[in-house]
């Protein structure tokens, strides 16, 4: 066996809304920082703002960090270089990573030649469908590790489930801009009987 | 915390070429068996044959098992029914389960309903993408297991890196029907290494 | 396969010091709590008071929540059926699990019967060897789960290492008394060299 | 982060009897010498005997390969160093690991130091009590790594239930050399049933 320097690696932690994804991204950065090591911790945006300095990652726990921002055509890896230089960088936390773009994740990917990257975020969309962020770390990704959280019914959450006035939906945008929807993370067996629930009551 | 009935499971265990995905399927069946249950084991057809009284899954290193086939436009639900009616069905494990549509994959999520189901099967094409049956999976699974194995490097294989008369190559179909092209399980990096000097001897 | 009803399980989710166990206890029960459900918190007493209504526990990023505490001749089927009485369980989670005793750890395995139960905690001493606990959870817990952290080199943690005056030990009482030592998570061999210094340094 | 050379590292990969383990470490080693790796493959010999040229590993499923074996009283240490000597190392395998001694797992830690320790071997005997060498490997492996097999029931199998002459025991010797024992793994709650049956028809 060659004995190869270590590579960092890129991490995908995902997990159903309500799963302390944000709170589990944040006590990583704590845990890094307590063994004095700079994290760099970012969360993509939706659109593009010009007010970046005031971003947060909240968890519904309570823990709340400032955080960078970065846009659909922005890059890691000016904001890894620009972080470097100024703080120095062990690792990048990335929050809300299904919302990346595919050459987000490549630029992640390349940069785990320097320091370790973990992403936080969803798996699937409302429809059981992956987000474009989520697909290309499946692919890339060297370490896939699910945060679990519980349905109601007592089995594990596995569906992201979209109601709109109540009704339980499976079609519509992949990101809803409308305001009057609600999300419960649920197993699959509960989510088929909202959906049952709902087209019955039509 | 409402007492439900344990719902059997969707399991994708996936790896890299030659990761011993074929005789972890052979082996958890011959474990179910042991214990007096009945095991429908299944692999996909690339093309749509008559001869399948004669299909075999084959581990690399020896093991055998006969097996049923389904072709793209058949149903798991059928061949369920069909096993279930003459012998009994306590699980279901299929190898090569990338191959399946996502048609396939939704089936046996809902036989998940009766059964358990055990797909095993490569998560990226030799361009690291997923593949029709493997990106399903992912979507539907409750259980993403990961088949470790080891790169010529040391690290873990992550890529299924496809080369054509000696060079590796990152374009082409992803079913390659030539016959003169081999494929190793690499790391990233050996990978990335692999293609620059293709690149380079150009 | 017999269609058994689903036994809820033991959990022995154990980590490092500083690998934010605490913090994972009381996000689990905010999880738990946000789907409706009772989740009765725990900590064992390693001396026995009186005033126990005011225990906390209390996570190094900020989190906090009052929970009960048991001493070493308390009983878990005890203080469950108390709780339950009065509100309803469906869920039991021990923080510092690895300083309860055999007995209780059965009991807790006995009341999986009915509950689901979670315990955080250590799995070694400074010295690399097992708590009374850790041992018994190790022996009848349904799952192991790492809670990972990170050594000040950026590998992971595995050992708990005692300093007293600055100095490295690895012999001494399992649990100390005194308040002048202090604790780090490192890995084997970062601590192997921290222990080799201090003998050095006599 | 101090950019640390990467450590190999020391696995125990534990399971019930009959969950496949030795199987699993012959595939394991395979997939190493596919890759042009040496493997040093070794079962502890509970009693001292002279012809060790003849040991085999052999799984149930029916893969079989010669293994060097170690007695109580010999060394981890000696036996890779010789073999290094002859043909190189690149990995040890060891089946049956619960045998060793602690000293003996202590050995393999050091030998982290040079190459991948892979250990698979039960966690607990009959009476669900950790084996000399499993505890020793709880202490030390940086990671532990459980091998599922299923119950007659369709959970989990967690226990090695002994039965003599028909009957389940939960007391004994921890290595019975009588002969008209036999075992089976379940899981808790049926172990339980078995042991109450018994019991009973005293």
């Amino acid at each position: 066996m060659k004995k190869d320097k270590i590579m960092p690696r890129l991490y995908f932690k995902y997990g159903t809304m309500g799963s302390s994804k944000s709170a589990q991204a944040l006590m990583c950065k704590f845990n890094y920082e307590q063994k004095g090591m700079k994290v760099l911790l970012v969360k993509p945006e939706l659109d593009t703002r010009d007010d970046k300095e005031e971003r947060m990652v909240r968890s519904r726990i309570g823990l709340v960090a400032k955080c960078k921002t970065i846009s659909r055509d922005e890059s890691f890896v000016d904001l890894y270089n620009e972080f470097k230089a100024s703080n120095g960088c062990d690792c990048i936390i990335v929050d809300e990573a299904q919302f990346c773009t595919t050459e987000q994740i490549n630029q992640l990917k390349q940069l785990t030649r320097e320091v370790s990257v973990l992403c936080y975020g969803l798996m699937n969309d409302f429809r059981c469908q992956l987000f474009e962020g989520s697909k290309r770390l499946v692919e890339l990704a060297d370490s896939l590790q699910e945060i679990k959280s519980v349905c109601r019914c007592g089995r594990k959450s596995t569906v992201n489930a979209r109601f709109v006035n109540g009704k339980c939906v499976d079609d519509g945008p992949q990101v809803f801009i409308g305001g009057d929807e609600s999300y419960e993370s649920m197993c699959y067996w509960c989510w088929q009987e909202e959906l049952q629930k709902s087209k019955n009551s039509k």
